[in-house]
């Protein structure tokens, strides 16, 4: 359909695959076992292809809920493997993964919910009116086409093969084609497996998700002509590189990208004064919570100079974190780098070391630290997202100091203030104000860490936050994925029955102006 | 507030103007005055900077809808002056142009409309609910800064400084810095003028719109670290450099571009057959209206092949149609350059000439032509749009040549087809279902020039006819400038109205998953 489609005879013969995917077991860094190939150009052609061919199968929306449902049944009815996999491939801990899944089947249910709902279809019918020469024009949202999905490595479910970028594409009718993480190609697989068997079962050809393996294969699934839109969760460069890459296109397509966030978190005076020790330990649980590995974990956290009690409650609460391993070797090498450049800047106090900490069963696991600084002298790499277990916590002496400070950040998922109880007057609302340019989401008394899946919930923010306005958690998500088209003068018998006057689907719409629910 | 901005002593010291921007005829290609100079980085910077001042006057909604308002009054009151402006610039005829003032100025009152009604604020509250864990979640849209826009040279109102960008962006809460276009940058002065006098008289800084001129300093804007959004409308060369410009700053911003479009229209055999006399004079007015300079130009034309009845109403009503001047010479130049090529082609008949033509008043004049050829002969340049009026029949044998034209079109901003009365079963569904993927506005027996301002409408399709999922014409417009924001936890002392529970300025929402109008 566009001028720049591959031609099937420009197809390269398929290569020999040399290339092995292992899984690996971050507790120790042992290769677990091998579990694919990764992908040659031919691969990742005959995965787009297979994925453009299911579409129309998506065409019918009850077959898309349908199709969401029977994931979720799958996912479910195969629990234990899933996070078994799961487990010794990232070591998040079966707690944590037994808590990932079900949010991954709930994700998968809501957006069934949301198809058969119909409103994100966005119908609008504006009927023929003479007096403003306007014809008859009925518009609605249709599917984009193939959806290229990246994997995350902190998310072996929620935001993987069967997670919220996926769950939203297909809702949207779009097939998916996901690029697996090394760091749980096994998860991924199995995943895959248990959502195509969903497929087969309902009648949807299983190329309706596909999976591909190895850096090379990401780079060909965003340049392939068929590939309509990008869904990405992961670090600054990578996504960056990826994003340049979408746009660079002869046809340059939407890259909805989460990179890298810092979370800043504003403490106020009055509330270090009044609310020390709730403030460190909740601080320490959220920095901590699953060994520092979520993109909203508060990294940054400006607290006001001179006020002893938090940072105590804080590196006590810490210190109590357990050591534990970090997703793979590569992640636990730039933490510990990370915590060690910073920790040589020069004004920089470590209040809580960290570093490697080998405990039973798991030599590469590390323990979680505190950096602290004086506004003054915070240096531009202390404002870089450092993936795992620390924090730094800037000083600041004022209001001045601290607005300084809030200028020279770049746009995050989320900016948390914590305030006392009794501010709230136009001040502590000004304050709120001030952090609306740096966040999608802003937290009062509260830390960024767990992100709801919810109608209201928006996971995106300024640049480097989200590469697009997008949101990929809530159900809201769906919208990445959807372009509007209307008709004129469409007669009924040719419209979709979504835009007919006696709306047979019952789908919310604008009809002349006025909103139907 | 982000990481690129500029830091007010990187600003160069201000270089003396040297380039003057002149206003000319096209009818006779004569400069008329000289109205302005080429704006230099430190002009871009103070227009941005201004503009960026004034956007905290914009968050108050109530103002944004009287400003729009007010700014339709000045340009009304001033119609006189601006119509004759813009028609001594661009040779568009006064009739055309009074159109186009009533429905720039219908356009901005609607937005006021828009904002009025608040439904594009999105507004979805969640409370709290323990048993998903679930924090209370209150999301809305805001203002994304400042929105640079590119005038078109085919709409010195509806499309350019007082247009629907301007509109959709100041209605969003976006201050506006417009790129004139060089086709009528006294027209963009006037306009400009006023909406900055409308500012003024309701208490609104002037600088909310500004406007500069010249080629370098639209890449400056595009650049500058405070422009959040770019709207652009204009050729596929040009909107794709830009494109790529916005891609590459070290922070990527949203790029709404609106290119270029063949706007295929098909007509059936029963079509052809049936409706010869009506479908030809209706396609020569359709592809010569306003001398062929519309987007929506039908520029290429599927038919059957052995109908010459169609072929000959066509050219007998096209060659009635007036010689007139084209926006400017390089216009016409590349107009007559583009016939010349396109006729020599093997295989192309030359059903009426198209060249240059003098008239009374206009030594510029240019006449309206029409090629054909045989589907077989289809060459990639003759995909490609001509500006101007002109139009090419592609006459097809059978539904496998008419698929295989198909498939090799490229993204359009409609696609059109012309069926006979009794063309009402699957075959005419599969018909236009089949030319979906092609277009983001699917007209059925009528033309697609005449875009509607209506909620309904999509002015948008794939690339190059957009290079983003968005519309340039009717309400939703709007989105392209918003993003948006999650509070959780907020007090009800610190939340915006809008999201409080009372709903004390009736915004239309979602409320714990059920919509209220």
């Amino acid at each position: 359909m566009q001028s720049d489609a591959v031609k099937p005879d420009a197809v390269q013969p398929e290569a020999v695959q040399t290339v092995p995917v292992w899984s690996a077991d971050p507790r120790t860094g042992e290769q677990r076992a091998q579990v694919a190939v990764e992908a040659g150009p031919p691969d990742v052609d005959r995965a787009v292809r297979a994925a453009a061919a299911a579409e129309p199968a998506l065409a019918d929306r009850a077959l898309r809920a349908a199709l969401l449902r029977a994931a979720a049944e799958r996912l479910e009815s195969a629990a234990e493997e899933v996070i078994a996999t799961a487990d010794a491939e990232t070591a998040l801990g079966v707690p944590r993964l037994t808590g990932e899944l079900a949010r991954t089947t709930y994700q998968l249910r809501a957006f069934a919910d949301i198809v058969d709902e119909g409103a994100f279809l966005d119908v609008v019918i504006d009927h023929a009116d003479p007096a403003l020469a306007r014809p008859d024009l009925r518009r609605m949202k249709l599917p984009l086409g193939v959806v290229a999905v990246f994997s995350a490595s902190n998310f072996p479910l929620a935001f993987s093969v069967p997670g919220g970028d996926t769950a939203s594409a297909l809702a949207a009718g779009c097939p998916v084609v996901v690029k697996a993480h090394p760091d749980h190609p096994a998860t991924g697989e199995l995943c895959a497996g248990l959502i195509r068997e969903a497929a087969r079962a309902i009648g949807v050809p299983e190329g309706v998700l596909g999976l591909v393996h190895g850096l090379e294969a990401g780079l060909e699934l965003v340049r392939h002509p068929l590939t309509a839109a990008v869904g990405f969760t992961g670090s600054v460069r990578g996504g960056r590189a990826l994003h340049d890459v979408a746009a660079a296109r002869p046809r340059p397509i939407p890259f909805h990208g989460e990179l890298g966030s810092l979370n800043p978190v504003l403490v106020t005076e009055r509330a270090a004064a009044t609310r020390a020790e709730e403030l460190g330990a909740g601080l320490a649980g959220s920095f901590t919570l699953g060994n520092g590995q979520f993109c909203v974990k508060p990294g940054l956290v400006l607290v006001p100079a001179g006020e002893p009690a938090l940072e105590k409650a804080l590196v006590a609460a810490a210190g109590q974190a357990p050591a534990g391993p970090l997703l793979d070797p590569r992640i636990r090498e730039a933490f510990l780098a990370g915590v060690e450049q910073r920790s040589a800047f020069p004004g920089v106090e470590v209040l809580l070391a960290a570093g490697s900490a080998p405990v039973e069963g798991a030599p590469l696991a590390v323990r979680a630290g505190v950096l602290a600084v004086a506004a003054a002298e915070l240096r531009e790499e202390l404002l870089e997202e450092c993936f795992g277990p620390l924090t730094v916590l800037v000083r600041y002496s004022g209001t001045e100091e601290l607005a300084a400070v809030l200028d020279r950040l770049a746009g995050n998922l989320t900016a948390t203030v914590q305030l006392a109880a009794d501010e709230r007057g136009p001040e502590a609302a000004a304050l709120l104000q001030r952090l609306v340019p740096l966040a999608g989401r802003l937290v009062v008394d509260g830390w960024p860490t767990g992100v709801a899946v919810a109608p209201a919930m928006h996971h995106g923010g300024p640049y480097p936050a989200t590469t697009s306005t997008s949101t990929s958690v809530g159900g809201t998500a769906i919208e990445r994925w959807l372009r509007p088209v209307s008709y004129q003068n469409g007669p009924p018998e040719l419209l979709p029955p979504e835009l007919h006057d006696a709306n047979p689907l019952a789908v919310p719409r604008r009809v002349d102006g006025r909103r139907e629910s």
